[in-house]
């Protein structure tokens, strides 16, 4: 199990983003409140966009809290969207290439979950990728696969149709093998001016997924906190836990739910499967 | 923070040592009960005699539970005398260098606890050691230079006796800068033959300490457990924390202690640092 | 390109086998003359029988000559079956689930060469993959999934026979994608009795590799050399470079060629593909 | 023996500085020519302005052509002062915190050569050095020590003389130490304003040290070079081995001097240790 943010608005330090929170990701690598595991440290990793439209990747296999270039690098990176992930293996080697956030193009993509079974249904999965992205699976895991899987039914073109057939497919192959709850998720990805969370299982029982409520109504509530001054009225965090207690700062998105966050604007929409 | 175990008797694989115990050190890794951490993952080490009288060692800074090669190794190699140590950083840089045990000759080194305000007494205590042996220092830790400290009073030809005037001169150093409570620690150290460990803390409030109950008690007492029957009668562990939670298996070591592990002798006598 | 080397006879220590030959692997990871590249220094990897039948293995992405973990374990370490190996990566990620060996049960596989336009061709390897096996596959090698190919078509049963189909439905694959001359290749192989070896490749250009010569032959040709005299008999070295200047120590496996070494008994016969 | 380039000028694109020379320093790593090792691949490390004073690092223990963190982070980065160093260890352990270059407040510092018989004289120069600065030492090469020393001596006030002090205290303890030629060194250290770059030995054989020429004259001689019309009038590049062929581009600085850098002023004067 693992942990994610992602951040857009206007641009932020990235290490204001990562290490100031109260509960920071970071300190979240070691000690999660509403994770599976309490602790992630099994690599992590950032994409952020500087220079659009391709997207920053930094991937380490050390804990987060270890890591000196990603602090040395957080004090210098300023960035509109940032996504952020320290993981938690579920058996899949801790190596670089199996750090999210995943990069296809300007896209990112970050999951927490698993699939259930997935050595048994790993090879329909890959058989079901598009052979021309085949080649670009550089990892292991079943969220990289995912990712694919997505890219191959049109994740650039409908995000919430890509991800629905997918999971659809995904589920459909697990069905295949007898397994009963295929899919745990919840997943984040921008093309880096939209970005789409989803938060689904098969089983009703999904991870954590919160967003921040709207900074205005948030700063009027505490007029003298410092962090929420320096953000701008469009800021959006979604979080699979929340970085801090602040009253007021977070709502829990629904159980199969989608969240369109583009600009100020976040839109929670029922999420199901497309039957295959 | 840091947990050790030290294992004395007839050779034992390693991965039974390490792996297999219900709270076993690689498992303490994640979730120590004891530790002043519950987490230790800032590197580990283990030193094992296989082929005396120079022990072999395995230091990595990936978390424990990680380390594949650590876990192969474990599988094929034997010992009669292991020292196997997971660290928690207090500050220093996660290297291979800073991992315990540390090794001297045919000796080993390992602590856990602290040196207070160490970057404070770190060049007095660094100008204390033997100019000869000062060259061998390779990483920056409070527990290599207590142990080259150790090594200049003696180490080699009486370990309570120069490890009492090591703590001393670092006692010494501490109240020159100030430094209310200098020394936090359990120590344990070895020749290859015996195993002195010791628990002491300027404060009177050291890291836990235990060591194994005789062999033959503990078999009568579970006469049916397995573990139990495969270690010889004078197989002797000494521990940060109990490995598991049986019955009558563990002794605490009392506060300012020294224990000697011989063979199935082992004898416990109060320690004090040596005034300076 | 890569380099490694394949030891069967008396148990040897590791190091002496590995450091202290006068161009041994360690240094050719540094300076190797007759390979692709000089520098082999993306990764190493060792397997080694020492409690058969399963063999150990130690990986890591350091360059071995840096590697302080593989001098401790190669120290400590005897076996009378090593295979070692040293990578030059073309093109996939430096990661420990891409280093050589690559094991499987009681198996070792080790891979010089390429597969030329591996990502074109990669996904029809992977779908002749034994779905029963693709699941095991942990790396994104060519080289791991050429062994998952020639366990699928009966390595275990035949190894000649199981690396001529693989390498002929390889070939076969690459020229429905339009490559010229899909394999290049020295593979060594063991189940842990016999050892066996291949030179071949597509292009009749195949990389180097040689076997030593008889060591009772050896002896009488350099009485006093002191490293000679420590091995049996039958020992036996199947290397993809020399290890040193001795004159008579090393003889040339022919191109298109396969090399089964048994105790003391070696025999080359031809190799060639089996058409698809 | 390492490599190193310092770049000051118009804000350049760090992919574009360290990969993309016919010689750049990331292919020095694999294949260096003027070295006195080919292989520089036990680290390396980069230090760059973008939000002076302070400078940020990256230090990596993974050789720099394999490095994906250090490709991603130099397509993202620019800046208009730039330090970059390959390591080839000379004995002391590959970690980060013995990688260049070394930073203290706004300064960097980084070295190519040695400190002869290190390890002997090592507790002397420890023992030199401000006390106050002594806490900060993080590593163990001869490297971070010279450079600590250099501050003891002022490098932040007058760094020519700091530096000539710092040469001459360390000459004089390698000579009390029976040691013939103690110092070998090409350093460069700047403040983040001005470069000041070194060429010594003791024995008057000293690493190779180049200058870029002055952009407006290398213009007119290479009127269609695209590198060239991207660089501002006052770029300037000190490096350990010239970066590509491109007549007139370098010219040598000569055995014992000392190069300031400021804008496009570029000044060469006599070095001497000052004697002790």
């Amino acid at each position: 199990m693992c942990r994610w943010i992602a951040y857009s608005g206007s641009p932020v330090n990235l290490e204001d983003l990562l290490y100031k929170p109260e509960r920071s990701l970071v300190m979240q690598s070691k000690h999660s409140r509403l994770g599976a595991e309490t602790i992630n440290g099994d690599g992590f990793g950032i994409g952020w966009y500087s220079r659009p439209p391709r997207p920053g990747l930094f991937h380490s296999t050390d804990p987060a809290w270890n890591d000196r270039n990603l602090r040395e690098l957080s004090a210098l990176a300023w960035s509109g969207r940032v996504f952020a992930h320290i993981r938690a293996s579920t058996g899949t080697a801790v190596q670089q290439t199996n750090c999210h956030p995943f990069r296809y193009g300007r896209w990112l993509w970050m999951h927490n979950g698993l699939i259930n079974d997935f050595s048994t249904i790993k090879r329909d999965m890959t058989l079901a990728v598009d052979p021309a992205l085949f080649p670009l699976i550089e990892g292991s895991t079943d969220s990289e696969l995912f990712f694919y899987l997505a890219l191959t039914y049109g994740l650039e073109n409908d995000p919430p149709r890509a991800v629905a057939r997918a999971v659809g497919v995904i589920e459909a192959i697990g069905r295949n093998h007898g397994v009963e709850y295929p899919m745990q998720m919840t997943v984040a990805t921008t093309d880096g001016e939209t970005t789409w969370a989803f938060r689904y299982s098969t089983e009703e029982k999904s991870r954590s997924l919160f967003r921040s409520t709207d900074i205005s109504a948030l700063r009027a509530l505490h007029p003298t906190h410092e962090l929420l001054q320096g953000l701008s009225a469009d800021a959006r965090l979604v979080v699979s836990e929340p970085l801090g207690d602040l009253e007021g700062a977070w709502q829990e998105v629904p159980e199969a739910s989608t969240l369109v966050v583009q600009g100020a604007r976040a839109e929670v929409s029922s999420f199901s499967p497309t039957p295959v």
